[in-house]
């Protein structure tokens, strides 16, 4: 189960028209401690990636009466009730008990029919994958579908058209969906670096173990990028070409989003600003002259958290 | 007293490398009632477009010992002091004693010196020039000086650069430098029209009165678009140009700014979301299929008064 480029140019192909072209911006040395080209996603409808490949799987799946299902109370959720709306779907949407009454709302608002049910993420994912088997709905999985994957990597193929060759890029990693999209689109063509926080290091742990093991979930960004174990699909693509995985502790994380707010006027979640950060805090040292590309992934963010602003 | 699209030209040339590209979006008619193409200024270095002319005047005037000045407790008092430090100079910013401690604090932050002085902007206006009279420090006006103006413009430039053909170009009016820049930019090349506060109307009342006159100002973006007046260079531009004048309310200003934010992540200010208002809230209607860019001016803004996100 892997995908590659061409997988990844055929998504972009059949989502055309249906996502974003999410912009780009080129940043100054003074900024975050290199120059550096950020990939604004967070613009992206539904205010991250999500929705590429959303669309992908949807698009490329038979249409099934009872709908689409997915289990999420966040981005996945936000992405996959706005594509089934636009393909006017029905789309379940299975929420853990734990999640903000404000998700909740947010997915209803995109049409969606929202289940809440079970303590945590891996619970609402069980009754939700059940709740398939009964009804025959399409399963969109939040990251280990090769058709998510490969609609998650147009992002890099857009990256690619709009930055023109680049040394590096840098990717947060959860699930392993977007970074493994990204690495299948610019295999062979520039190094990709999967950056995730310490305290949910599913790529690391999955690389130092030689398989995709389970992890400790926490930290400031775990609302985004906090899943349990790195999905099969990012494992072998991470070992096919090579992709490394670069820790950032909270701090960093949370550093990098405050700048990104202070000097660029861009309102990052915490997963969203998690690339950035190996950047800015020096984890990652590009070489002088490297040109390196940054994914800001998602910006559906708390405001009330960020620094005062001068307005 | 004018500028032409040369004047503009010279502009892009003389602050290459020292201003971001900002990026543009296209994005889709569901979200304001027509396709649009937004031009995010307020990725800018310091938070709006003010940078751009601050540059062009620096620049291009002689190196005077006793620096910069400007009057301003807002945008274009941070765009002087971010790109006076940037050359070396000294800047000496006068506000008036209205102006928040925080935005004192941030033109200091950028190595102003800061002279708080006079009831209203004017007061701090006139204070400034009778210093720089003393010491022939160099003056960079808000918006009525050439190179200010067609620093302003370098952002038409790339826009057109960067879209395409275009039919129309929205850009907000505070003292007409933004728009008189872009007008000059792009003259016999697209339309471009002037969205102004109705509570701060100094382009519509201008060209009703056959010259710049007192208009009253209010509203809820009289902090980076109340001028009392229009300024000559841009009455005169709107002349040859015959650059039109749209008018929308507070509540337009509101919700457009809001709408930016929940649907795409955008933190405009006030100002920064007043030309896409006239989008939003049908007071500019487009035909079908023109091409339509919008500038969204700048986002130093209080994020308390944005609605909840998902986050």
């Amino acid at each position: 189960m892997s995908i590659d480029r061409r997988a990844v140019e055929r998504a972009a192909h059949r989502i055309a028209g249906r996502v974003r072209r999410t912009p780009v911006v080129e940043v100054e040395a003074a900024l975050f401690g290199a120059p550096a080209i950020l990939k604004l996603e967070l613009l992206q409808n539904t205010g991250s990636f999500k929705v590429r490949g959303a669309f992908n799987r949807l698009l490329g799946a038979p249409r099934a009466p009872a709908g689409v299902i997915a289990a999420s109370g966040g981005n996945h959720g936000l992405g996959v009730a706005a594509a089934a709306a636009a393909l006017g779907l029905r789309a379940q949407i299975f929420v853990p008990t734990s999640s903000p009454p404000v998700k909740v709302e947010r997915l209803r608002a995109l049409g969606a029919d929202v289940t809440v049910t079970g303590a945590f993420y891996a619970d609402a994912l069980s009754a939700s994958i059940e709740r398939a088997r009964d009804t025959g709905a399409v399963v969109v999985h939040a990251y280990d579908q090769p058709e998510v994957a490969a609609g998650q990597g147009t992002a890099g193929l857009e990256l690619e058209e709009q930055a023109g060759p680049l040394d590096t890029v840098l990717v947060p990693v959860g699930g392993g969906g977007l970074v493994a999209g990204i690495a299948a689109a610019l295999e062979d063509r520039c190094r990709v670096i999967g950056v995730e926080p310490a305290r949910c290091p599913t790529l690391h742990a999955a690389l130092a173990a030689g398989e995709p093991v389970d992890v400790p979930v926490g930290g400031v960004a775990a609302d985004s990028l906090g899943a349990r174990r790195l999905g099969r699909i990012c494992f072998d693509i991470a070992r096919r070409t090579g992709l490394r995985s670069v820790l950032v502790d909270d701090d960093a994380i949370t550093a990098a989003r405050s700048l990104l707010w202070e000097e660029l006027r861009v309102t990052a979640e915490h997963g969203g600003a998690t690339a950035l950060a190996a950047l800015a805090a020096g984890a990652y040292r590009p070489a002088s002259g490297e040109r390196v590309a940054v994914v800001i992934s998602g910006g559906n963010t708390d405001l009330r958290t960020l620094p005062r602003a001068p307005g």
